[in-house]
């Protein structure tokens, strides 16, 4: 029997964060959990059209982009300043007291810079592992009531801070965070689940193992797009997490709490 | 004999924050300081640098500058984002473990929007009193080992973020934190203290008591531009804090600790 309470770790990606109506029904549905709880947010298409006010270019290395330093000032700006700090005075209105985070706080997260390989600089990038999670603090503010927001940054431990995914970033948080709670991950994003086949239509899958998805890694049928969140995914659960969800964002209550997840399970085996 | 142990409330302004050198020294200085300590920081002339790129015009409604909804915006992601993480992540290379925060955090400053008086709305803007301050939350974090950096941002229990002079969350901060420590509150700004004629040089005056401030007033010795700060810097010394000082932002450890303070100390009477 395990006897350590739930910790929910919520991750929301840009689509959510780009419409207001859905950030605000997404926003009433998260405070509403009774458990502990912490949300992970993305970027969305904000910093992308802010970067282009101000002159901003995408720079890309070899075809991928890169996190020059006008680029990692632009995301400081619009994640850990414009949505971190809106979502954080939005819920504070719904009763839910939260407070709003980088990995810089606290020491949350310090990452380790993605080193130059060849002539591939990713710039101001970060990668997290599980024991760079400084768990203790997160543990602290939950004990005190507060439901931490965390933006997508981590720092160097030099004093700079570092462009981090999301998704990796709830992945790393949740599988640390099994020391102290039961944790359940869910990640929301814009579909109901992973797709059957995303070529033939909306089937959701229930149910996926580390074999299936093996499978469909290997007969193309899963999404590319996906397969980064679902490595994550897979990460976690194999950690030892049993509650690792892929699911709509209107659907989050139910896939949080419901007796029947709506999204897709993510099973180690 | 006052057995409460000290907190230092500091407050800079933006000519520190402009300067990437003066920043960096005073927050070597600023975390060397041994006891409990918190930093309020203002904006700077990033803000308006970037409002210009992206287009957004100063608006101004009878003469007086307003925060209209892009405006608020633009302080969320430049103070709240921008200067705010940078500062955190400075301090943790500098062994500081630093917390940023806006006043919906923890719902640390719920503050009242400024009213509409006649035609003059100020737009977006908090005014904030001593009782408005979750001075239980504070006390928590330094109780953690944690260093709050606050940006001058409150919110208004309605899910909006306001606009906040930061010398007046300063001076709130001061007033309320009494009842858990005894409080030092200096103001660091671009001179060496409150000089004694503006006009004639750089003499500075070594004390000031309300008296001799309304004297300064009267005969118009006081330069009108330091007049609010030394408002809030009387408000807080009339409230019961002994030690507030204002001075240069170069002079922070010898006005914090040393025997003799450099700027101008602020009496009651």
């Amino acid at each position: 029997m395990n006897s350590k309470s739930i910790l929910y770790i919520i991750k929301i990606g840009g689509n959510v964060i780009d419409s207001p109506d859905a950030l605000n029904l997404f926003l009433k549905d998260f405070s509403s959990l009774k458990c502990d709880k912490t949300l992970i947010h993305g970027g969305g298409k904000i910093a992308s059209q802010i970067g282009e006010k101000i002159g901003l270019k995408a720079q890309y290395n070899n075809g991928r982009r890169i996190t020059d330093a006008p680029t990692l000032d632009l995301v400081t700006m619009v994640y850990g300043g414009l949505i971190n700090r809106q979502i954080t005075s939005k819920l504070q209105s719904l009763g839910c007291n939260s407070i709003g985070l980088t990995g810089a706080d606290g020491n949350l997260l310090c990452a380790k810079k993605r080193p130059i390989v060849g002539d591939l600089d990713f710039g101001w990038v970060g990668d997290v592992r599980p024991e760079q999670v400084n768990g203790l603090f997160l543990n602290q503010l939950l004990n005190a009531g507060l439901t931490p927001i965390i933006a997508p940054l981590t720092h160097d431990g030099f004093g700079n801070l570092l462009n981090t995914n999301a998704d990796t970033m709830a992945a790393m948080l949740s599988i640390k965070m099994q020391e102290w709670y039961e944790v359940r991950l869910i990640y929301c994003f814009e579909k109901k689940g992973i797709l059957k086949d995303v070529s033939l239509g909306n089937e959701v899958i229930t149910t996926l193992n580390a074999t299936e998805y093996q499978k469909m890694k290997d007969n193309g049928t899963a999404n590319s797009g996906i397969l980064p969140k679902l490595d994550n995914a897979f990460a976690v659960a194999s950690s030892g997490v049993n509650w690792v969800v892929v699911g709509h964002a209107d659907d989050l209550l139910v896939n949080a709490v419901g007796e029947n997840v709506v999204g897709t399970l993510i099973k180690s085996s």
